[in-house]
């Protein structure tokens, strides 16, 4: 994997994962332009690239905005296109905002790619949402899509566009299928991202945490480990016109993960409670990946234990967490 | 099955399969409404609903225009969705409109629902467009979707969402996914319903029609057994949360089809050329759909033969081929 010098574009960029691909592509030599919206529920924050703020450009914009993004787009060797909106509520409250999110940004920027820009690679964050109530577990990339929410049918389109101008036009395109993803910079001022970031802030404000059900079953990825999936499917042709699971190193059941996380922090508390009604309709049970694919075809595996990767990660936020309210 | 004195709202009223529902619900006494926007592109022809026009309401309105659907939804008891944008060639050519018309339509059309009238049922018409190219035949629902054009990505989205509000909020919807659905009042035109419209258009001028490739084995309903599928769909608590393929009497390759419609006109040449290069990539080779739970759900059941249907069909536009140029 050679990002030296090369020409790297990312939406979302300051968001969580964003941010965790722009430290890692800038310690390799890479030239990265951020692209993000700084909208409040979504995830972008300026702290995320506090310290490397003079080796990155960023570009505050919203990826809808198909002008800037036909600019910004010229030039790039890849396009980690990470910019959604990701939260459940959200998509159900206002559908429409999330379809001009997921879906017209998504087809704008292929639009831009195609026009100004057909020999760019593309990877894009996709999500188990997607596959909604499993049939069977674990799940592997030919699981019906049955998605719960209006975000998880945007996201389906978010994705087959990108499979699709891999397909029609040459634009070569792969899909990442992300599980619970967490690690520092994670945003934990609320849910819209994974519970375990509300857990996490909890937790260190020294109050209870709350678990929803406790049975289900779930697996975890490092973002260590994601920014690394995000970096081969890059580099790599064997993705293109591909969609992969990515998957975790243990699969856990939420109260076993919230008895984890109380052991690592040294303390703390959590009730379980049964799921809310409007919930509970749209609870898909217990989710795991099969992520063979990823593993067989671009050699990715996940590094970083659950045990380590939450004492990192608290370890992060009982430093910095004044950035993260 | 009573529609007598029921309300019906349908929406691509005056398009080719919902002029057809019209004419059946007002034979069985229902208060129809229809809503068509008479865009050139689409398959609206005021024609269509010649001598039935003191017996309807006809409302020239975009379903993308939510005032108007958010008025037009209250107080009815059914609810067929036909209205959207079929075209291959139109998806690639402006993904945004496709997008504007088959989801922010159905979204806003949805929401109308929920605000206004959530006791009402509807039947939404899908496409086995959505499922690409076939693994395995018969395609049942089970198939996995891999649409090979934005307007195949942009009706699995118009389907997710009636089956979402089915689902969350008891807004009860299904979705029927027609195969290439044909007789009287289809688009003639040009292909933008099915090629077969072109081919009839041809053999009417006395010209010769074009088969591309020809070995391709395809279903075919006659519209009359698909107005019973969206009856009975309507008609049945069965149907709710639920999607149905649509087949036909018979499975036939393209070139059996062009001999056939030879035969039936008694007359008229067709030439058989090699796919274009850009339709080429996006062929999906043969497809024919497992019928067998609509079947066996609703009890439905194809009535009209390939030979007939294509008869009452030349027939029909021998007469009134200038209300379709």
């Amino acid at each position: 994997m050679d990002f030296n010098h090369k020409k790297v574009l990312i939406t979302g960029g300051l968001g969580f994962i964003g941010s965790h691909l722009t430290r890692r592509l800038v310690g390799l030599g890479a030239l990265v332009t951020l692209v993000d919206s700084l909208t409040p529920e979504c995830g972008g924050n300026l702290f995320n690239v506090n310290g490397i703020e003079d080796k990155v450009k960023v570009n505050v914009s919203d990826v809808c905005d198909a002008r800037s993004m036909q600019y910004l787009i010229q030039g790039q060797d890849y396009l980690f296109n990470l910019a959604g909106q990701t939260s459940h509520m959200d998509s159900m409250e206002d559908p429409e905002r999330d379809m001009e999110i997921n879906c017209r940004a998504q087809l704008s920027m292929l639009e831009s790619c195609r026009k100004y820009n057909p020999g760019v690679k593309i990877v894009f964050a996709s999500t188990r949402q997607i596959y909604g109530k499993p049939d069977h577990l674990p799940v592997d990339e030919k699981h019906l899509l049955r998605p719960v929410d209006v975000n998880g049918i945007h996201k389906i389109a978010g994705e087959g566009y990108h499979i699709l101008y891999n397909n029609v036009y040459g634009i070569r395109a792969c899909a990442l299928r992300l599980t619970n993803t967490y690690g520092p910079r994670m945003r934990i001022k609320d849910a819209r991202q994974t519970f375990l970031g509300l857990w996490i802030k909890r937790i260190l404000e020294g109050k209870p945490f709350e678990v929803w059900g406790g049975e289900q079953r779930r697996d975890f990825t490092y973002v260590d480990d994601a920014v690394d999936a995000f970096l081969l499917a890059a580099a790599s042709e064997e993705s293109n016109g591909k969609v992969f699971n990515l998957g975790g190193r243990e699969v856990i059941n939420l109260r076993d993960l919230a008895h984890l996380l109380v052991a690592v922090h040294g303390g703390g508390a959590f009730e379980t409670r049964e799921f809310p009604e409007d919930r509970k309709r749209i609870d898909i049970g217990d989710y795991y990946a099969d992520d063979r694919y990823i593993r067989a075809d671009l050699g990715w595996e996940p590094k970083i234990s659950l045990r380590e990767g939450l004492a990192r990660t608290l370890a992060f936020f009982r430093e910095h967490e004044d950035h993260y309210r």
